[in-house]
């Protein structure tokens, strides 16, 4: 239910939030940052500012474990405290940060606030494990097609949120640079494999997934509960070398065509700011079957779906060099994930794996159904028999060095001040 | 290079060190236990005692910060060190636990020493991230025939050391007992999948690999130092669900199917202890393609294999109240990977994935050539069409709840002690 936080007619004394594309007062999400090189700590995506939560806490502006849990390094605590905590901390800082916070309040500014641009962002927990899915069908179908093309998708598909584990110690956050990885490849026309660098690197626009809340091992979250185990959103870019994973992934999954670097965006968007912008899960298509009961909960079906527009955007060396804007290679929306973020939890834990505070979920590439919106080159460029032309007159079937990516989510509904996650970006360095 | 470690003439003071199966003087694996509900802390195993390094350090029989690290609570940053602040920490262990001793040490016997059947042991460890190989070349033969009988080995398997991201939060240590998974399979009978309890339950013999020093992203590790890297070995059993994997591994890989639940012996069996039971690689057949330079190093081919005996045992809830012996499954030996654990160390760093101190890698199931090796149930009752008979004359496809599965490990070799890992045990609890 939506409270006086997601109040569109509220405004911040901190005038870049007024309007800001990403960080309006109606956000703010939290992260770990560094100013200026100090040590990293907790802090609030206001505008084009960074609210300074352990400086917030000294002048006395904030109380409590939770707030002292968001203050940093590591956000693994704040995460575990679930929605109420949550909402606790979200109402005072709406409190401090709107126009109607108190003279004394605006009069630390300098003390409170960051510039966002002088800061460092980080990674905003100790990864645990990270879990990619693929509840991306259309994704799903149009990779399966490159394949198989009359029987895209796996008979399991539409029964079992399918997902594999990935690797924790490889995620960085927005703006590391991305090294093409080296590995083996074997392309139809050779015989034997080589070693030597990725000739088919992709990008794959995902939604990424912080879980709050745990549970213990051999104990299953029940679907009904599972959005409580949920702390947070980001977007994830899980870079993909194609000619590694065509040649290495049977019969264990993708390997290291994957773990050579994932990118999130370092801001944790709250399942509180994205209230607005629920909505319900597209009816499955006539004939596909219904969930299993395990996998099946009314309200999730009802709220579990997330309106959120995706973009990817591309530059390109020549493009900086001639001052261009970035070129946009899809935009497309949340809403197409054929399973809920409730589903993804629920069926991880429903062998008794247990979860835990600051875990990673990827949902899996989301693509739209339409073209325009798919999310990654392999699909944009039919596996690179279609080359991608870009607005500099230059083309691309994969990623070349140089090539930066920017993913970009934003969730706008009528009534409500639009938020977004920030961007996610890379720029791809050659291969070592 | 042995050294004076590894005489096996030599004796310790701690009477049931002499001639013990697994913890001889020679061998001083470390590990982290909690002495009767106290707090963990790092020892070493000697005989039937565990060597408390905490009150080792506090007598001021050891000092530096090898022997720190060595001390707990757990043994990531003594990992990180590797191996000639490992050798350090031995010859000094060595010398204190020896029949030399200065007699004083041994006055304080009753404060250094527990007796180990009174403590409780913990994962050695904060485990990173977790990777399992698929090294044991008969066990992927003997899987890949029950799929594919003419045609069993996938085309990578002897260019690439196929591997995939295990789940890190679910590996316990041995005596965790083992929770039945429920998860979705679809026998080929049902048109359908349901969910409940998993019915083909599975365990698998592995060797388990601590990772030492680690590297930086985007940096490999070539493959002459790729041993470097490693901290010490475990047992590991990757226990099973065959009909959920069945039904959830295509395209992306095993997940909920081995998530559950992970056993690792507890104690860390340091690659100096080893160093007797190194032996070469075996040739590879005839036919069989060399390995890629990246993966390929003179030294390694000499003396990367292990010669370990593996030993796989059940017991029965009948068999246990009939007072009757462990019901031996299979032995085999470790020699029959088909790879290195150095070319698994630097075929995961390849393409600069960065591997981190605690990571925990599984060799694959290891399966002798001949049938009375190998290494999971699913081998042994040729995908449950032949069930095993058991010395109480009942039978097994799979495995039923109350079964207790151990692994053991054993490296023995002319001239010197005799060492072993310790059990890795598992007992089956019925679905939740």
């Amino acid at each position: 239910m939506t409270d006086h936080t997601h109040d569109a007619g509220r405004r911040s004394w901190v005038s870049s939030a007024n309007g800001h594309a990403d960080f309006p007062l109606q956000n703010l999400p939290v992260g770990v940052f560094s100013p200026h090189g100090a040590a990293p700590r907790g802090g609030v995506a206001i505008g084009d500012r960074i609210l300074d939560l352990p400086a917030v806490l000294e002048a006395g502006l904030l109380k409590g474990d939770a707030a002292e849990a968001a203050a940093g390094p590591t956000l693994n605590a704040f995460m575990a405290l679930g929605a109420a905590a949550r909402a606790t901390v979200r109402a005072r800082l709406f409190e401090l940060l709107s126009d109607g916070a108190p003279a004394p309040v605006r009069g630390l500014e300098a003390r409170l606030l960051h510039r966002a641009a002088d800061c460092t962002m980080h990674l905003p927990a100790a990864i645990g494990d990270y879990t990619d899915f693929y509840a991306g069908i259309q994704h799903a179908t149009n990779v399966g097609r490159l394949l198989r093309p009359d029987n895209p998708l796996m008979p399991n598909y539409k029964y079992v949120p399918v997902g594999y584990h990935g690797r924790a110690s490889s995620v960085r956050p927005s703006g590391v640079p991305v090294r093409r990885p080296n590995g083996q490849r074997k392309p139809a026309n050779e015989t034997v494999p080589s070693h030597g660098p990725c000739r088919n690197l992709d990008y794959e626009l995902e939604l990424g997934v912080w879980i709050g809340p745990g549970n213990e091992l051999g104990e299953p979250i029940p679907i009904g509960q599972a959005h409580t185990h949920v702390a947070g959103f980001c977007l994830l870019n899980d870079w993909s070398a194609r000619d590694i994973q065509g040649w290495e992934y049977q019969p264990l999954g993708p390997f290291l065509a994957k773990s050579f670097h994932s990118s999130v965006s370092p801001w944790v968007v709250t399942p509180e700011a994205l209230l607005p912008f629920r909505s319900a899960q597209p009816a499955r298509p006539e004939g596909d079957p219904a969930p299993l009961p395990h996998l099946l909960s009314e309200h999730d079906q009802q709220h579990g779906a997330l309106d959120l527009e995706l973009e990817v955007l591309l530059t390109t060396p020549t493009m900086r060099a001639r001052g261009m804007d970035a070129h946009r290679l899809s935009i497309g929306n949340a809403r197409h994930l054929y399973w809920t973020v409730a589903q993804m939890v629920a069926h991880h834990a429903s062998g008794g794996c247990n979860l835990q505070p600051g875990d990673l979920f990827g949902s899996g590439t989301i693509s739209a159904p339409e073209e325009t919106g798919w999310g990654s080159l392999l699909e944009i460029s039919m596996g690179g028999r279609r080359p991608v032309e870009l607005a500099s007159g230059e083309t691309r079937r994969f990623l070349e060095d140089g090539d930066e990516v920017i993913l970009r989510a934003r969730g706008v509904r009528a009534g409500f001040a639009p938020i977004g996650f920030g961007e996610c970006r890379g720029m791809i360095l050659p291969a070592a």
